[in-house]
């Protein structure tokens, strides 16, 4: 690689500082750039500068945001007494993907870790107890993942909020779409039997 | 997505036009730079920028070079009778990183393929019968890929530079490191007994 030159060298240092890209995947992509297409690295190089420049927190609920208020919370559309509370702003596209919910969002930017240091005003939890505060609000989802981390700050919220006389849900936990019985861990498999429904009567 | 600030979206878009980055990687990247490393985000926008300001070929082989001559045709410690001819820039990385070829090279950008009408004058032929023509040249190695449009190459350049009283030689083809006659292809198999070599006497 020392043969490129310095600025190639560069940006596939930095191409390798990003998430799940390797070293050859970086020289690939800075090479694609800068010999192939030196258009598409210009453009790159502006959106970079400018979302960063534009991009930053929703005043009301943490998501991504250009403005105050990101357009979930400007909708008049969707039912502001739901608030459904995740732990980052990719679970929102996640949801949303789906498109069946149409309440409000919370993202709280972390979830409960003691063993990391990460304790509740290290996420955006006073935020989300001064919305509920505000009034109007009739039932919170805590959408958090289905892990240790997830269930703890879960179950820590589902408190908070029952001390405030506010209905908590979760998301179900079960066999995913596909599954079979046969390739499914215990604790999923526990879970599907717990949280099993009536389909016949 | 589209629930995304409109600046990330479309940084989300320029990641999906990078070679084998679908939209899943760039979404993830574009979020990562924003959200999470915006330092890294800036100084990448600017690495983008100053490569394709700096970087150009070599005047004399081509290869990638943010000066006229590359540090390989510069370096007056390389053998400049022995030309190594490669397809792309690229090819000039993998040869280097093995670290034993002392020449020097010549990047044709491009290999022969009418079919797709790239004929002789759209790649660095007319510069590499040049070079030669300016003495010193003792062997030229052409190491271009064991495809059809590389063996269509290797047969032209070879029937030019034999014309010029030349030696041109090819890179051997056959079995791959660790490769088993079982799983290899006939085209490959043939091509090592052909170019079988006596061990022992």
């Amino acid at each position: 690689m020392s043969q490129f030159p310095a600025s190639l060298q560069r940006l596939i240092r930095e191409f390798s500082a990003l998430p799940s890209v390797g070293e050859k995947s970086a020289t690939r992509l800075a090479y694609y750039l800068v010999a192939q297409n030196q258009q598409l690295a210009l453009s790159l190089a502006q959106s970079l500068k400018d979302a960063v420049d534009r991009v930053r927190l929703c005043t009301r609920c943490f998501f991504l945001s250009e403005e105050e208020l990101c357009p979930l919370c400007r909708n008049s559309a969707r039912d502001g007494s739901t608030i459904c509370v995740v732990e980052k702003p990719m679970d929102v596209i996640a949801i949303e993907r789906v498109g069946e919910f149409r309440g409000v969002y919370h993202v709280l930017h972390g979830l409960l870790a003691p063993r990391r240091g990460i304790g509740i005003d290290d996420i955006r939890v006073k935020e989300l107890l001064a919305r509920i505060d505000e009034g109007g609000v009739g039932e919170i989802i805590l959408a958090l993942g289905a892990t240790v981390e997830g269930d703890a700050t879960s179950y820590h919220l589902a408190s908070l909020l029952s001390q405030r006389g506010i209905k908590a849900t979760r998301l179900a936990q079960g066999m995913p779409k596909g599954g079979e019985l046969e390739y499914t861990d215990e604790v999923t498999l526990s879970r599907a039997f717990s949280g099993r429904s009536i389909i016949g009567k």
